[in-house]
């Protein structure tokens, strides 16, 4: 008989509202990763699957470690920078190995993977995010809130499938489309390609784009292509962007419905607050041949 | 801070040639794995992601489980008197939750795991499946074979889109068709719906449709539509399927392309011998929180 072989990193796979992610475990932020092992690791088949990395690492170590900023193709300035006083640092990789400022969905499965690994525990905590820092609410039982910042417009004028888009920043760009709520709409849509923009270079580094539909006073449907990932089945960011365009500006509490489950936002003079379902699905070790192999 | 919480069933997600699977780790037979479980853990999104699963129980333990083969819809015999003198049992379900007879991909990776795990030495191994034993080739290193049994021409009388099949078993039914050269008749395939049979009911238990182009002498290409699953990045049992049909009845060595990879198939009297690679991914275990709620 053969010895098991020896372990690579550490990491979990989880979800929220069906956006998913791979957690890599690297407090003391130890682990080099190219855009190609994490795209890698995102392939579906033939590696882990998800619409993004989330790296775990304590905000300190990301900012002593010389060698992490240069691995992060495009990255412009220190990840800590955005985020003083902060313990642990959200380092988010897109599917396709780009980097993002923030996800929201993310953030808060983030928050339960320091809760169940024991590096946290239950109760309000700062994270660190390259969209500044971020406050999450994590009860010892149940759905993780965020508070995503302050919403805010974007001078753009753009169109997707002839329509208006309202343009808006949660740290990340963007564009929302509203659809005659007749019939179902959203079911109709062909997202498999990113959906066209006039004019194409209204965002010159790429948007978000949320398709949503009226269901009722503070209720909303919507489906999601995101930049460099394809649709996702919720996007924490736009699904707070998307209440935000249709609030004009008013306070309020909005339920929305995207194909991976139901989040709540609530709007009001300090932000956008985000809130829905966090869960892990498994913890493990990447296999050490393909680590290697991948990296 | 909290204590990391108890540990769930044990895991690994592989793939070979970009067919992949969750191995659930069962060696005394003690995990109720229902229909929906499977579906659960396959799904992309809100699970592990897998064209099936791998449960890796020990033959004896499953033949004195009186409760195992009651979860098994659709099972009808007794999988140990498929697989007598045999130490280990491939239950494999695919990504629908249904049961399927024998996997060619996922026997090499289910070898694979036994390697990596310490359960078998590498060498030569006998394993048990629904479609009886089958016998797996596994160096300590590199490409892994399985004799994969001698494929049977069905009396079946079909066509599907406007051309006649192949019908082939190899344990499993398969619909083999033979597309044009030309051009790349592969790519312009829609696959995302079942190819539709003529006669509707010609395999009454449902088929694997592989739409095959010649690339030279002893050379394929193909891509497959799986029963209970979808179009997946490969089939062993396809493979080997495809290649006896095209084969005219004559031994001989095949190098087939799928999407996710290349295979081997070696025809002669004693068989199809399967080739290629099998790679596990990673290690762990599943959520014990995500287990209760889906079993």
């Amino acid at each position: 008989m053969t010895q098991p072989a020896a372990l690579g990193p550490r990491y979990a796979k989880g979800h929220g509202t069906e956006n998913d992610f791979v957690i890599l475990d690297d407090p003391d932020g130890l682990l080099e990763i190219s855009a190609g092992l994490v795209a890698a690791l995102c392939d579906r088949q033939g590696g882990l699957g998800a619409d993004g990395v989330l790296r775990v690492v304590r905000t300190a170590a990301f900012a002593t470690d010389g060698a992490s900023p240069a691995t992060l193709a495009g990255a412009v300035e220190h990840p800590a920078a955005a985020a003083p006083a902060t313990e642990w640092f959200m380092d988010y990789r897109n599917a396709d190995g780009s980097i993002a400022e923030m996800c929201g969905n993310g953030i808060r499965v983030y928050a339960r993977y320091l809760l169940t690994a024991g590096y946290a525990a239950s109760g309000r905590l700062r994270l660190g995010t390259r969209a500044g820092t971020r406050e999450v609410d994590i009860p010892a039982q149940g759905d993780i809130s965020v508070a995503m910042g302050v919403p805010t417009l974007l001078d753009v004028q753009a169109t997707v499938v002839g329509r208006p888009v309202t343009a808006v920043s949660l740290g990340n760009p963007h564009a929302v489309v509203e659809l005659d709520g007749a019939a179902d709409p959203l079911a109709a849509l062909d997202l498999r390609r990113p959906p066209d923009i006039d004019p194409v270079d209204a965002f010159p580094e790429g948007v978000n784009v949320e398709f949503v539909v009226r269901c009722g006073p503070g209720q909303l449907a919507l489906r999601v292509h995101e930049r460099g990932v394809g649709e996702t089945r919720s996007c924490g960011t736009g699904v707070c962007a998307a209440a935000f365009a249709l609030s004009g500006g008013e306070p309020g509490r909005w339920t929305v419905d995207v194909p991976g489950g139901r989040l709540q936002v609530t709007l009001d003079a300090a932000g956008a607050m985000l809130c829905g379902p966090a869960v892990l699905v498994a913890t493990g070790h990447i296999d050490p041949t393909w680590w290697e192999e991948h990296a």
